[in-house]
């Protein structure tokens, strides 16, 4: 822009698939305070509606705030890369915070009601994801964040935390799938095969979780859409490379 | 090879994710075999254990066979593409055959105990996949394996395709996972608590089956592992290419 041209653009149909990916994101969670204010009573803490709780955290957590982080090298594609990481380490680490809430809010229901925890494979799956991507949020911060690690370190890396970064963003949804199907068989096992409306409305949910992910998968895996380096990043890590041979760029 | 030059060689990670791959693979099926087995029976078509065919055939067709499918660029990677494609075609209806058997088997137990179709997530999501996974063999069949569409249709439809493979294969792997869950509830949901033998056998299927998509996921999208052309290849698409101005190479 300093030399007067005119500022960048993100191409139109980028703009038009994040658009959809966010309204879809807000129908998840009014589908999920629907489900609950509707049929099952609503969400309150320390009362026997705690376990509303956790569906609610892991749908905005889980599911929509990492959903978004990933979204932010796309969406924020002119920004300074520095900006933008902190951004998206800022998000995960808000769905984390979330998601933990979510957590504790069914490990006390169970405790409250004498209900076992950890035997089932929703519980499993879930747990798994969420531990790893913890583990990824904390790798991803010494790797990227703070500049400890070495260039080519960092170029090892990358690539796996991308990989690991989706796959732990499908897990997580289909953890929420798989607790919805749980939620619907504990809680209206003699109507759910009638279509009673809660069951279409929590499959819809469950639809509607997968839609999300197909979005914010494609747009993440489209080529020619991912966030083009900033004239002055390039030449700044061809100079590091340079001048490093491989050295952490802060030793 | 004509030029005396040593026959071209697989990435050796490469070969060693491929195999893990295939033992994870065997893994499945014998734990679905296991299960039914040794906890349901057994299978067997016109008979009450009509339904077990089921898990089965899902997890061979839409599962294991489909995860080979689209590893075939990958392992026969110096092969003529022509043969390879052919065989990635032959897979994935072979695929589709074994799934269809699977389908039939649960609709006709359905009838004959009187159990509603199609009311469930599982139902839902397992339909869904089914369908589009026949229509993109359908599709896929129709723009690569008989020479109809022009380079420019194939070229745009090419990222599609792989695209929307890997999103089915991913939905089917999820289809099966909400499958186990409602087989345990419906079976075992007085003891599933309790940490019982069945209940870690299908869970610990489940996570096998999470572990084959990563498996063959993280094969997939190694962009170092992607199939290189063929020097005759480049040649050839150039000429046409430069022949045809993007008409249909059979035209």
């Amino acid at each position: 822009a300093m030399d007067g041209a005119p500022p960048p653009t993100s191409p139109t149909r980028l703009s038009v698939y994040v658009a959809v990916s966010q309204l879809l994101g807000l129908t998840l969670l009014a589908t999920t305070g629907a489900w609950l204010g509707r049929y099952r009573s609503g969400v309150a803490w320390h009362s026997p509606l705690q376990f509303n709780a956790h569906p609610l955290c892991m749908v905005l957590g889980m599911v929509f705030l990492q959903g978004d982080a990933l979204l932010v090298y796309r969406v924020f594609r002119h920004e300074a890369k520095r900006s933008t990481k902190a951004l998206h380490a800022l998000l995960h680490g808000l769905a984390l915070v979330i998601a933990l809430v979510g957590i504790i809010a069914v490990f006390e229901s169970h405790r409250t009601k004498g209900i076992p925890d950890m035997y089932s494979l929703h519980s499993w799956c879930g747990m798994a994801t969420f531990v790893l991507y913890f583990l990824q949020w904390f790798l991803g911060c010494g790797f990227f964040l703070f500049p400890s690690a070495s260039f080519s370190l960092r170029g090892w890396y990358k690539p796996q935390h991308i990989f690991f970064g989706i796959a732990l963003f499908i897990l997580s949804i289909t953890s929420c799938l798989l607790g919805i199907t749980e939620m619907l068989l504990f809680k209206i096992s003699d109507s759910y095969s009638h279509f009673v409306p809660e069951g279409i409305l929590a499959n819809t949910l469950g639809v509607l979780l997968v839609a999300f992910g197909l979005v914010v998968g494609y747009v993440l895996t489209r080529e020619e859409w991912k966030r083009p380096p900033l004239a002055e990043e390039l030449a700044l890590s061809m100079d590091f490379k340079t001048l490093t041979e491989g050295e952490s760029p802060g030793g």
